[in-house]
């Protein structure tokens, strides 16, 4: 069992592990490890059940969770602190029944299939009265918080509080259309299309751009064309379009800058009322190769720096020859 | 020369480097490096004239400054998206003449030295009328976003808008003031002292705790007991004992952590207003090891997963001898 607890001066969550926490002495040098097929458990229980399964897709809970829903979600205090049992739920989503390791050497049918399943899985625990927002994401590498590279995966959280950073986006997004009347996410869209040097490519449904104010090198976004605040529908008539893009960027990512460490996180809305969020909020994906550190300046001031521009990232990237290796 | 950005989601700057970027092939597989003596260019420029001096403490001016005053402060727009020029001041506090690489290593009078030279470029930078925050902050180590290791020195940015983060914590502090009347901060530092399970070690004026809603292993706060916004009105009285303290918890972390990267960052209130920060803020600094990466959940959330309780990371601290080896 974890705990949710609640930074008193920014409103920041944070699960804290707690019985099944690590030793101080686990986190000094942690050694980066590549799992073999003969070591790699998700090969090894490959026909066991899951919570959900789907052409080679394959959806687990987490053997250590840090949320989950055997207790109630009750929020209370603690002095002047706020804390709550870390209710929830953590899946693993196992993208292919191949010991492959990066999403980018998946078929496009396979990666489409990944996709509809982080929607079916947002629609699932959308119901639960008790959760506020629901996270797809992967880590790639250890750079990028994976504990090692092995099996192709994925994580979906189903989290009680709305975080942050959520919150920030939502509150951007609704200040520009209360002044504007219209989407900030279709005009930096259609901004980005014509200017064209930020973008990196583009398809019938989606562009990628390097953002403006990009936090890191080769930092990139998915973007929807259409207008959809949420993931779950707006990706009924674009799955296709979107597991195209997705392989783009991800080769590009590998074969440009040598299979480097990677995340990507979905940024859907939130799952309740869902009607506040139609007009002014805009789903998109956000996905970045991990090769620099985060340094004090940042983390002091939450002002990044990008030692190289967006247009350099981009220009670098739509020169990648991903048919190469493809 | 450099550029400031503006995401127009959440209002987050970055600073773009643009003339002196990197090449992209830079950024795959950095390597750490040690600096020895012989090749250490502080050593080699430690009679060369700095911006101040003081008891063998000295500041520069960076020699690739990401902020710099040559042009005026002009916020402009380009399309939807708001962009300046980095203006404000990138200095380097060389903390030592010795090539000496940890400031766990530096006497108290020396540490007490560079402490008082952050609040006397602090003073400086604040009288500049488009300087809206100063942050005094170090990278110890690769992991910590630091180039390489060698020689002991800071970092002093004095930026020219009020970055998101620091409008978090103000924002979060006057929410609490407002309604109690009384400062967060202090009601911490009171309620942490009693309860103790989370105090590392403390002294006559500074207490340090591990977080409550700690994002970080081993992440500490060190609180000054006494109330005031600002660190360079703060220190005026309690140098002596802020050097003491920031000795030995970097000491705590050398030794009982293996020498790890680490990051500190002086939290003091905006150089502007003054009054209006006064009572309901109160300067810190945050230390942290650089022990975990952060991973898509965090990123794609802003919602933190410590994997140990604040609780086993200050008792584990606390138990450190730190008189092993001093």
């Amino acid at each position: 069992m974890s705990l949710l607890r609640k930074d008193p001066i920014v409103g920041r969550w944070t699960i804290i592990a707690t019985e099944r926490a690590r030793r101080p002495a686990a986190f000094v040098d942690p050694q980066s490890t590549v799992t073999e097929r003969k070591d790699c458990s998700y090969c090894q229980d490959i026909d066991a059940p899951g919570v959900y399964e789907s052409h080679g897709v394959k959806v687990i809970n987490s053997s250590s969770p840090i949320l989950d829903d055997s207790k109630p979600f009750e929020r209370r205090g603690h002095g002047l602190y706020d804390v709550c049992h870390s209710y929830g739920s953590h899946e693993i989503v196992v993208e292919t029944r191949e010991h492959v390791a990066n999403m980018a050497d998946l078929s496009l049918d396979q990666i489409k299939t990944v996709m509809q399943t982080y929607a079916l899985r947002m629609q699932t625990h959308s119901k639960n009265p008790f959760i506020e927002y629901v996270l797809a994401y992967k880590n790639y590498g250890v750079a990028a918080g994976s504990r090692n590279i092995g099996h192709a995966r994925s994580q979906i959280m189903a989290v009680p509080v709305l975080p942050m950073r959520v919150k920030d986006k939502i509150s951007g997004a609704q200040k520009y259309f209360d002044y504007h009347e219209r989407c900030l996410f279709c005009d930096m869209v259609s901004q980005e299309i014509k200017n064209k040097e930020r973008v990196v490519v583009e398809n019938e449904h989606f562009v990628v751009i390097a953002p403006f104010a990009s936090r890191f090198p080769f930092e990139t976004w998915i973007l929807p064309k259409g207008h959809h605040c949420d993931f779950v529908e707006g990706i009924v008539d674009s799955a296709d379009s979107l597991a195209a893009i997705m392989k783009d960027i991800l080769l590009r990512f590998k074969i440009g800058l040598n299979d480097p460490a990677y995340n990507y996180m979905i940024q859907s809305s939130p799952v309740k009322n869902p009607s506040s969020f139609k007009e002014n909020y805009h789903w998109h994906i956000e996905v970045m190769p991990r090769l620099t550190r985060v340094a004090g300046f940042e983390r002091g001031t939450g002002f990044y720096t990008c030692p190289i521009p967006p247009e350099m990232s981009a220009s670098f990237l739509r020169e990648v020859d991903i048919h190469a290796r493809t």
